[in-house]
């Protein structure tokens, strides 16, 4: 079926601008289904209309690319946290093949099976048995006959490498990406080595974090995965449940758009946060070199122009590019900061608090937890 | 069907905390099936899984009520701006109710019809002509059974008596709210005395908006009548496109939870902004007097207990009521003040400038609008 | 010498507008000459000369009334807390007489006495006893010979009623000004009844604090006591030492100015915070009413026009109203929220806590506010 | 008489911290003797008393150093801007010596000769011609035997090496300090050459402004020149007169003179915005480095112990450190964002805008520098 139509590679060779997807997990903990802490998505087995219908509005706002929804479907991360139900990975991963595939179908869509960082990784597993879990997931992707797979969300360059050999082999397309800041990996790889290494596993395709300076990106082709709340990695004390404040307003998105495509970067999605509207507005911001303006715009218009047709006169004036493109929203919120302080204590892979367990940490264990915190705030 | 269940007001007299649903323009405009500025639900016919979905949504967070998608579903609005569809005022309402009771009966909740202010009304429109708009989504309503009625979204008290007079006459149990502020609806009528007006013309039940003073409420019940988003009516120079610093988070949700049921509410729910999650805080938060948890809270833990199962330390440190309660969330946006000045010219109905038109506005009235805005803010 | 100059009464009804000084405890304070705490006054005493710059300042910058300095220079505040220094309030009284006299003769400038609320009161002495504590600061304004009497910051309008009986059985004009907000004085009494009974004690001229609603002042003549830094009274968090992010800008005082003016106000000065650049700002605001400019404003031109004479020309682009008039000056501060919660424990005369005492306060001590603060917010 | 005193190289050498002072041209605006734009420093001559008064705060405050009053006193700036008096440089400069001695011999202090940079260097006049401007001033220092020299307040490294050179001809100590940012002076020279350059040019001690990152800064002397309200050369939009919101309170000292302290930095001063307590707070900071206390310290009290005898119970709770430190102050101003945009067009020395003249810029000019400043803003 996908035989006919051009793939991810010939379409960025092409020069065309492909739309990723936006956020599945925020989304759908905002409207129910997935729970914030073990973030898995037996959805698509539990609720499979509730993922169709995600993946519809994203086709609808512009989305070149349906991912499946199989984040944190590994069997390892299933066992080990919050996954009570009895669904196995595999059961997870067909149905968000399906899934995506049913979707991509009803427009000109790829499907992307994708795979991320691993509890196993964490706790210090090896190199084989990292492997093996990637491979199981490979192994329903090629079942289901995705179009391209993607590698993302990971913070140690080497299990990404590891990811990307594991789903190069299957001799589809790879793209690879890692949530990571100027710093490099949290071993402190640096983003330009950690770019060499992902091109040498394999991938066609390497994206960063759009917190990047463009330049330091490989030339070929980027995915700017930036984060609609500007934290995915929970660094924010505000993840995850005050991010609210931060939320991209769409006029955000058409700046951010902008800016990665004056950067040469061709491969333009989201990931937590992005809801269907900052999609669109990839796509609105685009419409003069992409010739198309995707179904949902119908129910948009350019810069706001749907005001025209509002009741109040003064919102009736609101229905121009200027306005809406130099706001400066208040927050309404004056005994809040602006900015806040990132955390993170500098453990990585191998540190005791770091090895994945099964059970939900105890009140106990939360204690200890906040006295490291303590810890680790006045060293700063 | 209905019959065999407890009504609205057998329920609030039983002392019940009844929860409606949240606001379903603002949340299918993000997901692409509401055009802003116009803001008609022809979705109902369009694109029915849509509706049927977030109704769910809101069935599954805790709602009791589900109220029909029927906001600016009068023949009116949808002729004078922006329904372009030949889809017709009776077609959009009976798809509305369909819809709602579909959802409705797969769990325990009631059915109501919605009407809300008309343009016919801002053009000077006569008392007969406004009431026979309401009366032909009411014959709709009563064709569809539903369980009771609610007048919401009114800036005239007037144009609020005279709908409520119109669906009375139905005996169906008849619920009224104003979007107005402390100052009064916009031809200058205090709360009370709305509020005493309303339940002359049938009303059984009153809401006000929650920026009121709880004791200038009536005794009996009320609807707290929130925005997720803090600006329902535009008078904020970031409505509608750059609500989002605003987003309550469900803590907000919370906290404003617990004061309406303070103040001796027992009706709570929410309008434009409020989304499943938030709908979902309030069932949390009184779960002690409900003695009840919604479905969705299998997705949730009550204060954050999720985090328990996190990747990362410091964030499992975040499993507890404490952290969540007490959160000053950043903006993230230092170049944005926190409160802004609402905007509002003093007109009202009668005013050359409400009088409402087919047709969108022009570039050269936006000019004009543009002069008036600037006029109004120089003698402020 | 006074004989032959207009009082302050001749002036404000021939309807002059009289400027009053700024602040001298805070300004000395960060010059180094006054201690926070105690905000006791003996550099009238130990650096004379340095008190005599600060009203030349004010005189400079266009004030009309030198006000002794003679803020909590009562006997029993002195031996209360903080003045080691064996010096009576008869010398530092007769002293700030002089310092006052001799620069307010340098122009033509009248001179107040200033009395204001004592220890004594919230220890619960007696009317006679406190009416005593007066009675000697009011005999040193007489031998003096000022031109009339203050009686400033109370916040109990019973003890501010004493204070004006004494002062007035002077035959001197009287002046009283109360440092309450909307809700009244600490006994609950309102600002309205306030008004009229200092008026019945005999005050001519009766003061009240800026955040009041101008309308509900006397109609006679009102100084308005604004706070240079918000926070005279310490409800604030910030008080006394990092209230710098909310000093007022000198464009902020024309604001206040014009407001002050528009509402009938005659008497216009400042207390905490109110520097001598923030005086000259009112001058320069009433200039066309006053018809005269201070001298200080040799060195500032209206609306910041000596920039026209900066070296850099985007600083040179500033020298106009426009610019000033509509700044939103950052704080530079993106940690810090724009507003914080007033504190105050409800605790008022007779309280306990509210007993003065000579001793500082001890750490044992501190720990037992602490647990009080912690109470009250807890309850809050 | 200097003589038999430590000069400030022993000093140093010995490992002493020895403390600059405040900012002189700001305090003095504030009190009305200063204008800002030409911000010329006359009053040396026609108000003595004031700058005398402004010296002892300092010393009192615990400075150890008397930097002339001498900022902008060249004879090309008084003739070029401002100076309408009939006061010569070398009047100016004569009595700021007279000033700074006659207060450094009430006390411990050394008084050092200060220029700054020229609006002949602007104007593309030559070494020659620069130099001599020096050299007018340096002949007032020698004649009246300050201790040491400063040339500071340099943008272009090729103007202070002019300066450097000409005053270390004379033999005295010269220290010198650019007021540049991290991208170096206002050709691109970095900091690190800058320092080098000064160095070469023969400044024994070199300074560089606090956002400098202090590795950068050479190994010997630095004086950290940090700015009180964080802009002294005008980038910001609120310079110069809407700064308040971003003045340092003392606590914000205390943290800058740590750092500096442990940066190795000896020589800590301050300039634009630094008031006498500003000035106490460096010598509180590091009373236990230096073993004295200033005298201006009786009047405070380290960490706001003087709170230990305030009136309210809920302000003494706040007589301790803790509370201090870690304070993040409000800006009381909900419409104004906690940061701005930096201004700056890249014009520098030799561009037509730069050229320095005589008369005050008009309102036509002044028109046509808010249109470069437009094309600046949306070029950027």
């Amino acid at each position: 079926m996908a035989s006919d139509k051009k793939g991810i590679i010939e379409r960025l060779n092409a020069g065309e601008v492909v739309i990723g997807n936006g956020g599945f997990v925020f989304a759908l903990e905002k409207r129910g289904y997935v729970k914030a802490g073990p973030w898995t998505p037996e959805a698509t087995v539990t609720h499979p209309e509730v993922v169709r219908q995600l993946h519809r509005e994203f086709l609808r706002a512009g989305s070149n690319v349906m991912q499946t929804f199989t984040f944190y479907a590994s069997d390892d991360k299933l066992e080990n946290r919050g996954q009570s139900l009895k669904i196995s990975g595999t059961q997870i991963n067909e149905a968000a093949c399906d899934l995506a595939r049913e979707v991509a179908s009803e427009g000109d869509a790829m499907v992307a099976g994708g795979v991320c960082q691993t509890p196993s990784y964490l706790s210090c597993k090896s190199e084989i048995e990292v492997k093996a879990i990637f491979k199981k997931q490979l192994e329903v992707f090629l079942k289901k006959n995705v179009d391209f797979l993607i590698a993302e969300y990971f913070e140690h360059v080497e299990e990404a490498e590891w990811a990307v050999q594991m789903l190069k082999a299957s001799g589809k397309p790879v793209a690879a990406c890692m949530c990571i800041g100027p710093d490099g990996d949290m071993h402190g790889v640096s983003p330009g080595e950690c770019a060499v290494r992902l091109v040498k596993a394999g991938a066609q395709i390497v994206g960063i974090n759009c917190d990047f300076d463009p330049e330091t990106c490989v030339k070929t082709e980027v995915d700017e995965g930036g984060s609609g709340e500007g934290a995915a990695e929970g660094s924010l004390h505000e993840f995850p449940f005050a991010l609210e404040p931060r939320i991209l307003t769409r006029w955000d998105m058409h700046a951010y758009a902008r800016e990665a495509y004056k950067a040469g970067i061709r491969f333009i999605g989201g990931c937590c946060g992005f809801e269907p509207y900052h999609i669109r507005a990839i796509a609105e911001e685009l419409v003069t070199e992409r010739r198309i303006l995707p179904s949902a715009s119908e129910k948009h218009g350019m810069w706001g122009s749907g005001l025209e047709m509002h009741t109040k006169p003064w919102v009736r004036a609101r229905a121009r590019r200027d306005y809406w493109e130099h706001i400066t929203p208040a927050s309404g919120r004056p005994k809040c900061p602006s900015l806040s302080t990132p955390e993170g204590w500098g453990v990585t892979k191998g540190h005791a608090e770091l090895m994945q367990q099964k059970e939900a940490t105890s009140s106990q264990e939360i204690k200890h937890l906040m006295e490291m915190q303590k810890k680790a705030k006045s060293s700063a």
